[in-house]
């Protein structure tokens, strides 16, 4: 018997669990969006996970559901459960990584520690936060947003009216979410992973720089940190207290003063995790795999005293991806990995990690071959 | 464009290049013996791979056709060339590993170290062999051989009369290959990578460890040895002199007074270079997918002290591979790659690797998961 994991999308994610499952002798299958998905590179079948008929079908062939994005509405989710099909991590958990309020309420009520925050419906209500919190905030979408989409920095009410027209527009009963402009040092991702039977293991705390919005680097293990005790706890209660099944990564920022505060939850592998595939002894994808299979969990431990990764954002301005290639793999000690993805400006189409013991000499290597896309 | 590398035979060889054509962004395709196959994890197709249109057609849609194993027939080769199809390894480096009385022969002429040995058609010559060796030889098929098949020890010429039988009744023109049993050390095997265009990159020197001629155990790199550098003299010239691209790996004794001798060649990803996969940079999964592109080499550089791969070779006496996968997966800091085979006696269905500072202690770790399938 051969175990088959079906994780629905088909972008890089689902892509970079392909081969961990070559080894540990599983098979994934794929359900994509397109016919050139990233992950159209492993076993696929290409329909819309929008569709309960589709992904009820797809679910038939496969041992275990799990996921390459959080976008899988709540009533497929629950026609899957009651198919019988294990889904992980479960709609109950994943419903958190889909609605950022539902996720700011329930950390609050966990006692973690998150940037102040408030539910908003109208002009006012933000105004009243932006007044109590030093004239700025955040803004978000409950829903839908990632890489910076769906996230705007706001210092008046209305900087807000589009969006809280079309929340009255299409007749949506949501709101938005607000939270404190945080004068944090820097961002540092917690990842652990959680087993269906318990068990958990947690990752080095590492550092990861944004730009506009989107993760541009991620150092591992986090240099200079005295936050990697609290941030494991957060993490590790987030996990069990919402019944996170796979991997689940906490974006934290630090503040100036030490502490770290809750930013987002990603409920699968996530960007701040690929440097694991060499840096670790088990991979963020191994591990996801083993983890939604309920198999005994791997080694989190840092194989290097520092490891960078660093996205390859668009592509060449001038030239194609295929010219640009060899000089990539020219350089020496970097580990390339490209998604099979159109080039098209800001995407993520692959990302560079190299390791040593310095980190401005190993980020300037790796970003040496990232360079040579540009 | 998407580069996709075809590769002949569906073997585990064959599967443990998907996951580094993942990361590079390359796309393989397999020509399968059996819709079983270990390789039908990947993109495949099953076919009979010494059927000339079966092959051409399974060409025709790849952009360099590959090996996972050394038995496809000379004219099916020659018509892949002759279709203009880029064959790496080519035929004419490929027969020095399918023949192993003209791979003697070639070495010889190059000047490289080999056991004596002889080309031997009947009785008289292989006991004039022997007499002059000390009364001992190791016979060999000179095709068709592998993993201890087609490969004998004798002390009289009347332990081969059932060999030279079979060559006279089918009429087969061909002669046995016949060695001197060497009083070696241990045994060794050097890898090295060549590209059509030149490049040469050599691995560390490896130790392996045969138990009933199947490679049982490697250590990487070989401890205590001096023959480092004529090792891999040996292999470049080979690479070169042979027009080998790809990887090649020689396997090699290391005689009591510290000399090498050339022992086999093959022309394909390895069973001494699985190590690599985590001990290299750059596995050689990876760099044969690099080498028969023309792709530049990857660094071959050893991440770590010491480290030992274990073979897993049959299967559980009792119970099934499923119920023993758990406890394998439990051991802490072992990497194990299984290959999708069913378990028959003697037969490799995958291997566990691990790394450290301490041969014995590494050896005891990954050991610990192999017999935890016995």
């Amino acid at each position: 018997m051969t175990l088959t994991v079906g994780v629905i999308g088909g972008g890089q994610l689902a892509r970079m669990m392909l081969p961990p499952a070559v080894a540990l002798g599983v098979r994934v299958r794929v359900l994509a969006e397109t016919a050139d998905g990233s992950a159209t590179i492993a076993p696929h079948e290409v329909g819309d996970y929008l569709d309960v008929e589709t992904v009820l079908r797809f679910a038939s062939g496969v041992d275990v559901v799990t996921f390459d994005h959080e976008h899988v509405p709540q009533p497929v989710l629950a026609r899957l459960v009651a198919a019988g099909v294990p889904v992980r991590p479960g709609p109950h958990a994943l419903e958190f990584a889909q609605d950022k309020l539902r996720m700011r309420e329930r950390v609050s009520e966990l006692g973690l520690p998150s940037p102040a925050w408030a539910r908003v419906t109208d002009e006012r209500g933000l105004q009243e936060f932006l007044d109590a919190h030093g004239g700025a905030g955040v803004l978000k979408t409950a829903r839908g947003g990632y890489d910076g989409r769906g996230v705007r920095v706001v210092r008046s009410a209305a900087d807000a009216v589009d969006w809280f027209a079309a929340l009255s527009e299409d007749g949506n009963p949501g709101a938005l979410l607000v939270e404190e402009l945080v004068d944090f040092r820097r961002e540092l991702a917690q990842q652990v992973a959680r087993r269906p039977s318990g068990e958990i293991a947690a990752y080095p705390l590492v550092e990861t720089v944004q730009r506009g919005g989107v993760c541009a680097e991620v150092v591992a293990p986090a240099p200079g940190t005295t936050a990697d005790e609290e941030a494991r706890a957060i993490a590790e209660t987030i996990a069990r207290e919402l019944d996170v099944t796979g991997m689940l990564a906490v974006e934290l920022f630090e503040t100036r003063d030490g502490r770290v505060l809750v930013n987002e939850l990603a409920m699968r592998p996530h960007n701040s995790g690929h440097w694991s595939i060499e840096g670790a002894v088990t991979s963020q994808f191994e591990q996801h795999l083993r983890a939604v299979l309920d198999l005994p969990l791997g080694s989190t431990r840092a194989r290097e005293p520092v490891t960078v990764m660093v996205n390859i954002l668009g592509g060449p301005t001038t030239g194609t991806l295929d010219e640009r290639y060899p000089a990539a793999l020219s350089a020496p000690d970097v580990k390339l990995h490209l998604y099979g993805k159109e080039p098209r400006p800001g995407r993520k189409i692959g990302h560079a990690t190299a390791w040593g013991a310095d980190r401005e000499e190993v980020a300037a290597r790796a970003r040496a071959v990232t360079d040579s896309f540009r």
